[in-house]
């Protein structure tokens, strides 16, 4: 039995409330949700984080994300909106070390969102801080 | 000039401080950043939402903000993590009608985080809810 709990999900040796299964990819709901309906998207390969996962697996687990989105505002369960997350690290929140995309349907005064110090940089800040991300895209990719 | 700000970015008709400029997809610096170095990927081609968007273009966006993060996290930046994140709709918090996924770089103590009302429905409920959003999912690709 593995030791990953969405790798046990997978393997049919953990219980799970399943919505979606494809050859690479399952969605299920979150046993602690934000709101009704969450749920989780996972590739059925492991990957702890989006370092680790194959960009294929990366592309289906969006688009099976993007197609139960579409599908849950289209029905007629009361689903107004729809966010997607995820973490990757500890410091992102991450507690499942297997790559996972949460769905999080959305009603007016759900009580749920984001918690944000805003800030406004202005131009100049913000073309340096784009300079040194772009700059680190461009070595990681060589 | 476009009336959507994106599609304007995308035509180099309004500013932006680019990260990666590939064919089917733009990355820039969000001008009101959750953390430092908060950008958004976009599709070129215009799509209001989930539902209307190609879900090749929404494959390369996912791809792009995975190779982002990866590239962000292994590059000697202060980032410890990374949060991918996307409104999709009103209730949603969606603001701009043209689908983007955030990015947001993390560091311990950054003050980001989520907001919700904890529930944990037992296996009855969960079992409940992803049937009735199977049967969406189903339906809808039917
Ligand atoms: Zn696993
Ligand atoms: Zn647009």
């Amino acid at each position: 039995m593995s030791e990953c709990i969405f790798c046990a999900i997978v393997a049919g040796d953990a219980p799970a409330s399943i919505v979606l299964d494809e050859p690479d990819v399952l969605a299920f709901m979150d046993i602690r949700p934000f709101t009704p309906g969450h749920l989780l998207v996972v590739p059925k390969r492991h990957a702890s984080g989006l370092a680790q996962l194959d960009p294929d697996d990366g592309a289906k687990v969006f688009a099976a994300g993007q197609r139960i989105a579409t599908a849950m505002r289209s029905s007629d369960l009361p689903i107004d909106g729809v966010n997607l997350f995820l973490a990757d690290g500890v410091a992102a929140g991450q507690e499942v070390f297997h790559v996972h995309l949460h769905l999080v349907p959305r009603t007016s005064g759900d009580g749920f969102g984001i918690r944000a110090r805003a800030q406004t940089p202005n131009r100049t800040v913000l073309d340096g801080t784009a300079d040194a991300l772009r700059a680190a895209v461009e070595s990681f990719g060589a």
